[in-house]
């Protein structure tokens, strides 16, 4: 009992993670299925876009010569020779004197050299033949899309372990990517611990809470991209939650566990780690809230013995597990997004560790703000509603106030970093 | 052809859509299953959180007025009548002269006051009884959560249509939301229309191009909160495709249609819209890209013509779509997330309208960037892959330099907006 432990740095703590940190497989998913997962391989443009000259109007197309004497007064006339629609293509040759009425998207017919729009062209038909009139010069280019102009053949459009948004979904669609390779998502297993936890669906009773980190934790291993599979509540018998943990370890990725790695006499996890022999990586972080917070290894799978209080147990998940589950999704950056704000509010808390406080970032007047949410007790839930941000406050202080400078970590970024760093940790 | 439009506004646009846009139904879904779903009522606190006055930490529980001559030379002796774990509760009545052990989480027993952290107190077994030494002096009410003290019972949590995140997530449980009242995802149909168009998995052809704007909408869909339903492409024949339409909205909550809605002689759409006799709620914006976005609405359900570029086609969808998508969902803030920022590069464009050019919104020290994507031509796709703002360049000017203060809508937040306002439109 109460024994002795040695805090590490938050960075440390993330590096000794993240040298254990395994990249996952890649398997092949319905482009229909891609939104949200993460690129199993870089996208390459595996043609020029566009793959032809082509027209971004509905126009006509010509030869810019032709139109070298036009202007208002005295306008050039072409015969319109063909009709083109997207998707076809003129076969012949455009001649001096010509011009093809052409639709948005469509190939430019060999032989011209610019598009004139329809809105600023006259056309009309004499004697079954059709005509337009065109009362400018038009250079040559002009308004055509040039094949390769948007994006050259082998160009790495993103990159491996992407996040896949609309824009890319699109680009895979163009690069015929019917069925596209995705990481596969880690499988996270979710083991609860705690006497005093009531489930989700039982009613209330003296001195029990209901267990909501769990939930909490679902949700922030499917925001960050794994898959969540809860396995219950810790049993009260030793022997049977090490049989839970070895049993729950093989099953997964990885493992997170919810309280259970405190001082307290009640708490198994130290033990259970000392009999299944994993290594642990540390037991204990310089940082508040969390510092009890454990990660081992066994096999090649880490367990993240996450702190089992909320506030404690959002940030440990965050900061540790969230890295590791974009790096097995092959993320180049996997770390929370970072940026330099304004302190909304007071936060006196003398801070002897590096605290990581709940908060909300908001927008005002093009200056990023970052207001700590609650009394940051490290048992308020009710702050975690507008949570999507976590404050850093370095230690060694007697407390920030409100229009200080102060980092700021997004958690519900998708995008992120590649390196992680703690202000003046 | 050539017929004559009269465009309006993007916020009178927006509006006529809004007006038109019904919120949908609630259903009920597993804790489990809550992620990224949208709550389909006010999440209020039935119970004060914590429901019982509890100890935070691992330590003593004791009477304050016990300590009042502790010091380190003058330690105070207790006797340790009871050890209670998180979830147990002590019978009896704590009197002076005593304490009990306690576990973090657990509920502080009647008669003690306050509680004495493990690593600051000495305990000590003489003759079978179990006693703890305190050297300082305790406060009423030291490290004590009061009830109430994080969430007091009927506080609203969470608004009705709030997307939930894991901080919702554990809301739910805590309050004991088996199943959860969600908003029920609109049915987004989509079909796509250009004869240009090759299916995903086609080999190129001369004057053709893959069909990629459909999986940006149907990843736009999904990101905004809906259920994509992708009806193919368009028939070449107009009774098939008036017959194509009529089926898809049958089907869906609203129906999305890319190209076909410009001026071109192979647009279909004018005319189906009007064999279907639905009301066209307009057919021009005064905006770029994306000018000659139609919506229409037939028997409470809207039909958004998009253009069939893909730069207009994502735009349109982000302003008009993605707020009727969030309004089905009950969301209070369906527009788009708004913030100031700083053009990251020159953008010299001409703008007689409105523009809204894809971009990339980044930090850097502290401050909001903005960059253009590409060439931003109307036709690239290959900028999207970076693409998570909108930047807004009002029109009737030369151009944008970088440094200039300017709108950007941020298409990849789950925040939003409860009105939609364009600077200086």
């Amino acid at each position: 009992m109460a024994e002795k432990r040695t805090p590490i740095k938050v960075t440390d703590a993330v590096q000794r993670v993240m040298k254990r940190s395994p990249a996952g497989e890649v398997e092949r998913v319905k482009i229909e299925q891609v939104y949200g997962r993460f690129l199993g391989e870089d996208l390459t443009a595996s043609h020029d876009v566009p793959h032809f000259d082509k027209s971004p109007y509905d126009g006509f197309a010509l030869k810019a010569i032709d139109t070298k004497t036009a202007s208002r007064e005295t306008p050039v006339t072409l015969e319109v020779i063909a009709e083109i629609g997207a998707g076809s293509v003129h076969k012949g040759v455009v001649q001096r004197g010509e011009a093809v009425r052409i639709m948005t998207g469509a190939q430019i017919p060999a032989g011209c050299d610019s598009v004139v729009m329809l809105e600023l062209a006259e056309s009309f038909s004499l004697e079954r033949r059709n005509f337009v009139r065109i009362n400018r010069v038009y250079n040559e280019g002009d308004n055509i899309s040039r094949r390769g102009e948007d994006t050259q053949k082998g160009t790495v459009l993103a990159e491996k372990g992407s996040y896949i948004n609309p824009g890319i979904a699109a680009l895979l669609a163009t690069f015929g990517y019917k069925e596209v390779p995705v990481s596969v998502k880690p499988k996270v297993g979710v083991l609860a611990t705690g006497s005093e936890l009531l489930e989700v669906g039982d009613d209330l009773e003296p001195g029990k809470i209901r267990n909501s980190n769990t939930y909490m934790i679902l949700s922030q291993i499917e925001r960050a991209g794994g898959k969540a599979v809860y396995f219950g509540q810790f049993a009260d018998d030793f022997e049977v939650c090490y049989q839970q943990v070895v049993s729950a370890l093989q099953q997964v990725d990885m493992l997170i566990t919810t309280g259970g790695v405190s001082v307290g006499d009640y708490d198994y996890l130290p033990e259970i780690y000392e009999k299944m022999e994993a290594g642990i990586l540390f037991n204990k972080i310089g940082m508040r809230p969390g510092s009890v917070t454990t990660v081992a290894e066994k096999e090649g799978k880490l367990l993240f013995g996450l702190s089992g209080n909320p506030s404690a147990c959002y940030v440990g998940f965050e900061l540790l597990t969230r890295p590791v589950i974009r790096t097995f999704l092959h993320s180049p950056a996997p770390f929370l997004q970072s940026v330099t704000g304004i302190l909304g509010r007071d936060f006196k808390k003398p801070n002897p560790f590096t605290r990581f406080v709940r908060g909300s970032m908001r927008f005002e007047n093009g200056r990023i703000m970052a207001f700590p949410s609650g009394l940051d007790k490290s048992s308020a839930v009710a702050s975690l509603a507008d949570t999507n941000a976590l404050i850093v406050l370095p230690g060694g202080t007697r407390g920030y106030e409100e229009g200080m400078t102060v980092q700021i970590l997004l958690v519900e970024s998708q995008e992120g970093l590649s390196r992680m760093s703690i202000d003046k940790e």
